[in-house]
C-alpha cells in the first residue's frame, strides 16, 4: 500500500474534500516522490448516490480582508472548500455566518426549494451570527411521465454568496466567497485529482496577478479541471499541450460524440465546466502554461502553471519561478491527507476517492 | 374543456402568437386559476411543415421614442411579435414601414434569398412608408446528393432591423426592433408558453432596469425561454433553480446525448438559444430570478423573475414588488387570448399550440 | 480534365497550402469562369495521416511595419499560411525568425513536447536571426488502456507568436504573427475552399477597417471557413444566409447529432472554430455579408463579403464597392496555384486537395 491509497480523499457526507491554500500545502511536496500511475488499472468510477449527508459550512472574514467559506471555523479558503455529490444525494449544509455583515449560500445546477435560493428577495441570507440550514438535492437523468428525458443533476457546478455588498453578492464574490460543486453520475470516471481554478475579475482565485496558483501532477495522472468565472469581465481560459471535449464531462462519451475539441474557451461570470486530461499525455513533462488568453489579461497576471514532472520528480526546460518551488494551492489530490476530516469515514474509497484505492 | 383549451395559441399562417406589454397584460392574471397540468399526458409535438403562409408587419414608431415591430398597425411591440414556423414552412412577410426613416426586416436562420437580406448594399432596405415582402423559406434535415447531412432550419432565432442609424441597424435594434423566430422540427415538443429575453445593452426586452420583465407560471407547466442578445455587451443568461442542455432544444435527445447541462451561459450580440423547462420541477413554487449574471449587469437591474405558482396560485416566500402585482410581459402562453388575430383560424390547435389542446 | 483538376491545392508536407494577400491574388479572378460543382459527385474526405513532414517557415517584418510568418523568405503573409495535416502526421517545422526582435511559434491543439511551447519560461522562443524546429504531433481518437475514450487532434486549431512584446506575444499577435492549423480525421469531408477570418482587435486578417478581406465562390462550392479570434476583446462571428452546426466539424454527423445550428457565435482571444457552407445553398447567389455582430465593432468596419456568384459569374443585387472588383483574399482555393511550392508532389491530389480531383 503506497503513501496515497494510505490517504483518503474526502467526500461530501462520509467524507468532505477540502481545497484550498490551507489543505494542500503539504500535499504538493509529497507527489514528487510517488511512482508513476499505472494508467492501465480500469479507473474508478462514480457509484450510484442516494445517501442523505449533512456538512457544516461556515462564511469567515480572513485576515486580509477577503471573505471564505470553510468546513470548520478558521479554516475558510478561497475557492472555499470543493463539494463532490452523486447523482440522488441530498446535501444539508448547515451554514453559520460568522462575519458582521449578511452572507448567503447559493448554488448553481442543485435542486433546491426556494427556501435554500440564498437571495434577498426571497430572505434566505444569513444575518450576522446566524444559522442556516440550506439543502441541496440531485437526481439521475431519466424520463419524464410524459415520454421525455429529464437530464440529471451531474456538472461541473459551484456556489456563491448572493447578498453581500449588492442584491447580487457583487461584494461577497469579489472577496472570495465562492466554490466548487461537482456532481457526479454513477459511472463518471474519477480523478486522481482536481484542481479549481476561479477566474474573478483579474484575479485566479483571488490571488495576487503573477503568482499562480500553480498544479503538479506526475506524467500519467488522470487530472481534473474546474473552471469557474465571476465578476465583471469575460476571460478565454486556455491551457497548454492539453484539450478537452466541449460536452458535459469533457471526455467524449465515443468515437461518434460530435463534441468539438477545444484548449481555449470563452466563458463569463457565473458560468462553469470541467474536465479530465491525462496530465503529459502525447507531450511529457513540463511547465504547461493556462492562462487566460485575453492578452492583456495575461499580461496582468492571469497565469499559473500545470506543473507535469517525470516520474523522477523532475520538469524540463523549467526553472521555479518561487524561490520555495511549486505551489499546488487549490489543487484536491485524490490521495491528499484529509482536513476538516472530523467527517471522515473508513470507506471514502468506496465513494470514489479516486484511482488511488485501486491499490488497497 | 378548460378556458385554456378554448383560447388558441396563434400560429403563423393560419395563426399568429404575438408577444408584447399589450398581448399579455390580460393573460397574466388569468393563470393563477388554472389547475395544474396533467403532466402525464404525452405532450403535444409539431407537425410537419409545408405550408405557405403570409403575414403583414409593421414597423413602428413608440409614444415612448422607441421602435417595434407589430402584426397590426398601432399594435408593435418590442420584441416584436414571436413567429413559429415548422420546418418546410415558407412565410412571406408583407413589411410596411410606417415610420420617418428607413427601416429593414433581417431574419437569422431562416433561407432567403439575397433581395429579402434586408441590408442597404443589397438595397432591401424600406423606405418611409414603403412596403416590401420579405419571403423566408424553412427546410427540414437531409441527406445531400453528395451523401452528407443538411442542417434543417429548426432552432431559435431572431430578426431585427439593420438600417436604422447605421448600415447595421445600431440605432433600430437599440430601439427596439427585433422579435424571436422558432422554426421547429416535426416530433419538436410543443411548450405550453414562451418567454422572449432579449438581452439589449443593459436591458431586458427595452424596459427601464429594475422593471422586469416577469413570466408567470404554474408549477409543471413546460415553459419555453428564448434567449436573444442584441446591442454592445456580452451577457451571462443565468436562471435559478431550473437549467437546461446546450444544444438545439435545449432537451436532452436520450440517455446519451453529450450536451452540457447549464443554468448559465455567455452570450453576445446576435445570439440565440431556446430551450423549454418543467416550471418547478425538482424545486417547487418560488420567485425565481433569471439574470445577467456579470456583476454590474445584474446590479444596474438586468433582472426578472420567473413566478412559479402552486396550483393554489400562491408563491412561497414571495411578497411582489409592484404594487399591482407581478407582470407577464413577453411571455406567450399556450392558451392565451388570440391577439392580432385576423388570421386565426379554428384548427390552430393542430398547428401545435401546445398542450392545453389534448384536453380539446 | 478542367483547369481547376490541373492546379493542386498543397498540403504540408508533400504539399503546403498558403494563404494570403499574395498568394491569392491571382486566383480570385480565375473563378468566375469556372463551371459550377457537380455537387452529386461523392466529396473527397481525408486520407489516414502517419506521414513526417517538414517545412520551413519564417518570421518577417513586413514594409507596413506589421509581421507575418511565411513559407518563403520574403513571402510572409497575414494570416500566416494555412497549415493542413492528418490526424497521425507529425509536422517539423524548421523556424527561421528574420526580425530584430525575440519571436517564436506556439500552437494550440497539437501534441508537442514542451521544448516546442514557443514560450520564454520554457526558453523555446527563437532570437534574431535565429532557427529551431519545432514539432508538432497528432493522433487519431481511441481507446486508452484503461477503457476511456482519448479524443483525436483533428479540429479547426491556430499558431501564434507568444513572446514578441509581452510574454504572451501581445506585440506579435497584434501586428500579425498568427495563422491557422486544421487537423483533419480519416473521412473528413474536404472542401473546395479555405477561408481563413481572423478577428484580431478591430480588425479581420489585420485589414484597415471596411476592407473586407472578400471571399469568392461559385453556388455549390463546399466553403470551409476557419473563425479564429486575438487580441483583446470578444466577438461575435455571423455570416448572412449561411450557418452551421455548434461541433467539431461545423457538419451534422447524422440526423441524431444534437449540436445547435448557428449563424452567430460568440468567440474569445485564442478560440478557433471551422466549418463548412454549400456557398448559396438554398438561398442562391448573392453578396452575403460575415460579420462580427458587436454593434460598435461592424459599424467600425469589421465586415466582409462571402460573394457566392451564378455559374455565369454574376451577383444578383450587388454593385462591388471596389473599382478592382472583389477581392480575394485570404482563401485558399481547392484548385489554385501552388505557392511556396518548393515541395509540392505530383500525388498532392491524393492528400485530399479537394472535390475538383474527382475530375482527374
Amino acid at each position: 500500500m503506497d503513501r496515497r491509497s494510505f490517504n483518503r480523499r474526502m467526500l461530501v457526507g462520509g467524507a468532505v474534500a477540502t481545497v484550498g491554500v490551507t489543505s494542500l500545502s503539504a500535499m504538493a511536496s509529497d507527489s514528487a516522490a510517488d511512482a508513476p500511475r499505472a494508467v492501465a488499472d480500469p479507473p474508478k468510477t462514480a457509484p450510484a448516490g442516494g445517501e442523505v449527508r449533512r456538512i457544516k459550512m461556515y462564511a469567515e472574514k480572513l485576515p486580509d480582508g477577503q471573505m471564505g467559506y470553510g468546513l470548520e471555523k478558521g479554516k475558510a479558503s478561497i475557492p472555499g472548500p470543493l463539494l463532490e455529490l452523486n447523482e440522488g444525494d441530498t446535501l444539508h449544509v448547515e451554514f453559520e455566518n460568522t462575519t458582521d455583515v449578511d452572507v448567503s449560500l447559493h448554488v448553481h445546477g442543485m435542486d433546491y426549494e426556494i427556501s435554500s435560493d440564498g437571495t434577498k428577495h426571497t430572505k434566505s441570507q444569513v444575518a450576522p451570527g446566524g444559522k442556516r440550514t440550506y439543502t441541496w438535492r440531485t437526481h439521475a437523468p431519466g424520463r419524464r411521465k410524459d415520454g421525455t428525458w429529464r437530464p440529471g443533476t451531474a456538472g461541473y457546478w459551484h456556489y456563491h454568496d448572493h447578498v453581500v455588498g449588492t442584491e447580487h453578492g457583487t461584494g461577497g464574490v469579489r472577496k472570495g466567497l465562492y466554490g466548487a460543486v461537482i456532481v457526479r453520475r454513477k459511472g463518471d470516471i474519477l480523478p486522481d485529482q482536481t484542481c479549481v481554478i476561479v477566474f474573478n475579475d483579474m484575479m485566479i482565485n483571488n490571488k495576487p496577478a503573477h503568482s499562480g496558483p500553480d498544479f503538479e501532477a506526475t506524467v500519467g495522472d488522470r487530472v481534473e479541471f474546474v473552471s469557474i468565472t465571476h465578476g465583471e469581465y469575460y476571460h478565454t481560459f486556455h491551457i497548454h499541450g492539453h484539450r478537452w471535449a466541449d460536452n458535459r464531462t469533457g471526455l467524449l462519451t465515443g468515437p461518434d460524440d460530435p463534441s468539438q475539441v477545444l484548449d481555449d474557451k470563452i466563458t463569463g461570470p457565473g458560468d462553469s465546466f470541467g474536465f479530465q486530461v491525462i496530465a503529459g499525455e502525447g507531450v511529457g513533462a513540463g511547465a504547461w502554461m493556462y492562462h487566460c488568453h485575453v492578452q492583456s489579461h495575461s499580461d496582468m497576471g492571469m497565469v499559473g502553471l500545470f506543473l507535469v514532472k517525470k516520474p523522477d520528480g523532475t520538469i524540463p526546460d523549467y526553472e521555479p519561478h518561487h524561490p520555495h518551488g511549486a505551489k499546488g494551492d487549490g489543487g484536491a489530490k485524490g490521495g491528499s491527507e484529509a482536513k476538516g476530516g472530523s467527517e471522515a469515514k473508513g470507506d471514502a474509497g468506496a465513494k470514489g476517492a479516486g484511482s488511488d484505492h485501486a491499490h488497497h
